[in-house]
């Protein structure tokens, strides 16, 4: 990652408004593009020119070009993605629709988002743990090994987590489930837009906002053709009558009165993140990730937790001289201009013994904005 | 609604972005004016300048300010407001909280929105109409018997009606069922900036798209006080630590991650209105209802369906030749730049015996826009 690599993509940053911060926050929300914020507010605007259905008609092209886009990135068909409000909604979507037997286990990693886990739990589905790796992957091995001897109602992985470097080897995983016939539903929202999400699972929901840096207000749900007919869904006749005959249960479970600007900006979003290239873009984030790791290594008073190779821009940092990481946070902030998430332990509650400060670049991130922040820190320490 | 009267509304449509069009379709979306767009769009640009929820941090003085004023339209302290999605979210997530007695009985007026209908019936609850005057508003001396003599477990009203001009008495029936100990929840999406909202209700549920010509994915829920001990509402670990203690389960409802531009669009929106007066608009918008019904009077081939004299600026048109209103619907747009509404009887199937053309002007409709649409229905004839 040196000058030249950086220098690579400065044009990404440099499509996005000016800031005089260093923003390392991606898992919370990207920075949109000026043309994807461009577009949305076009799209707004229109709305109040023509109307707001006939605009919405009027971007029907645009929509479903976004459509058949994101349905690729998350391995579905194009019939197979609804567009939502957000990666909870979907999840909550699919929950209602999808039926699972009454105390069902779900099957999760330690590392798994502490929403879901309530969520299933709230749902009276009971939880057990996969057996992972020092690192915290899944153990494959013994995945298959549970899938034969004592199958749960379904396998739930967050692909990438939330708190730190780790992903989950899904398309694998979902091999083995899909074998077993037990379904694997795959929570992408630190994913989609960072690593492969076209893995072959039952289903993946994911969020616009993070790392395609597409507006708020807008999430997705995929659901492969398989599982189409596992899918318990009612629409009511006002509905079903502003629909094609023969429309896919997956699209009835899309949100019919939405955010529809939003919608047409995460098409914008996914157009440049295509442009950019999803290959290249992958291999850049496993490389900022990788050079936070590196650079934050040793640094006084914080622990990088691992695995430090991980094809992931997440870094969680954990305090290791009882500093208070929601004041680190908000003086890095305040003091330095630097944007990092105080991460609550509720967020991974079986992985995370207590807050991490996160680090998440995107592909815009140089060794001097790092260099930066642990210069910040250590000044704090 | 002479000239100097049409005068003092145009300011309202210079606030809007130009347009060739004579939009007559407020039921479904209003214009929004450009303070509302450049103030949505500016938010967006914030989010991508200082991370999306340092500008949410920013925004919270606007946003508590628009809770409030938003609260104070629906009747609810701000803390008994919840910002959703959309209506429709608001009310699946009313009936998610707030515990029915399973196959207990909803009271509903035959006006009722299909997809409220629906909504009920697909969760067991079992539906019966109340009775009405002829102009299909409920006729409070028999609700008061209904709830003395066979109290259904929910009395549910749509405040004003989604394809003709009917205002149901809310505040009535709200004393009424207040005194009788059964709730009364409103479906206010249509009375929302249109009517009084103010009503006494236990609970209230609305949209920003419509008459308040907010931004579209933005709904409200509000619920007054005494209902709150009605809800049983479930928050996971993580989202509890992010709330301050003590707070309202109606706060727990509203969405964590949201379009939050939408939501501070909508508090522009709202300012918007107070600063035009609600009373004032309210008169406006009952005269151009009325306007509407007096100009589109003895039209050969539609008959305006009643009441002529509603307080509301919404009116259906039957087709009394046999003519295809979506086809009409099509070509008043695509021939004269008039945006109206075809209404499918699923909007209210217990009183629509078929589909109705809708027109829904706003404040700002003259006396020359409702002649151009009544010359050009006339010259389809």
């Amino acid at each position: 990652m040196g000058q030249g690599r950086d220098g690579e993509w400065q044009q990404w940053r440099a499509r996005r408004p000016p800031s005089r911060q260093i923003h390392l926050d991606t898992a919370a929300a990207g920075r949109s593009s000026a043309e994807t914020l461009r577009v949305t507010a076009a799209h707004a605007e229109r709305e109040a020119v023509v109307g707001a259905y006939v605009a919405q008609a009027e971007a029907a092209p645009v929509l479903a070009e976004g459509r058949a886009a994101l349905a690729g990135l998350l391995g579905v068909a194009a019939d197979g993605l609804a567009f939502t409000e957000s990666a909870t909604a979907a999840r909550d979507a699919l929950l209602a629709a999808w039926p699972l037997p009454a105390g069902g286990t779900v099957a999760v990693a330690p590392s798994e988002w502490g929403p879901n886990l309530f969520a299933f739990s709230s749902r009276g589905l009971a939880l057990t743990e996969l057996a992972v790796g020092s690192d915290g992957a899944v153990d494959l091995e013994r995945l298959a090994r549970l899938l034969a001897d004592q199958p749960p109602a379904l396998v739930h992985l967050t692909q990438v987590a939330s708190h730190r470097g780790l992903v989950q080897p899904v398309a694998a995983a979902a091999a083995l489930c899909r074998a077993a016939g037990v379904p694997l539903w795959v929570d992408a929202a630190q994913a989609l837009g960072h690593a492969d999400t076209a893995t072959g699972a039952d289903a993946v929901y994911a969020t616009s906002r993070k790392w395609l840096a597409g507006p708020r207000g807008v999430g997705l749900l995929g659901v492969s053709e398989p599982g189409w007919e596992r899918l318990r869904v009612s629409a009511s006749p006002l509905e079903l009558s502003s629909l094609p005959d023969g429309t896919s249960p997956v699209r009835l479970l899309e949100s019919h009165e939405a955010n529809v600007a939003g919608r047409v900006g995460l098409c914008a979003a996914v157009r440049q993140y295509l442009a950019a290239g999803p290959a290249r873009v992958r291999q850049r984030l496993a490389e900022a990730g990788r050079l936070t790791r590196e650079t934050l290594a040793g640094l006084p008073g914080w622990e990088v937790v691992g695995p430090a190779g991980a094809p992931a821009a997440i870094t969680g940092l954990r305090p290791a001289a009882g500093q208070d990481v929601g004041g680190v946070r908000d003086r890095l902030l305040a003091e330095h201009g630097i944007l990092t998430t105080a991460s609550h332990p509720a967020r991974a509650p079986r992985d995370m013994t207590g807050p991490l400060l996160r680090v998440s670049p995107h592909v815009d991130v140089t060794a001097g904005d790092l260099g930066k922040l642990r210069d910040a820190l250590a000044a704090m320490s």
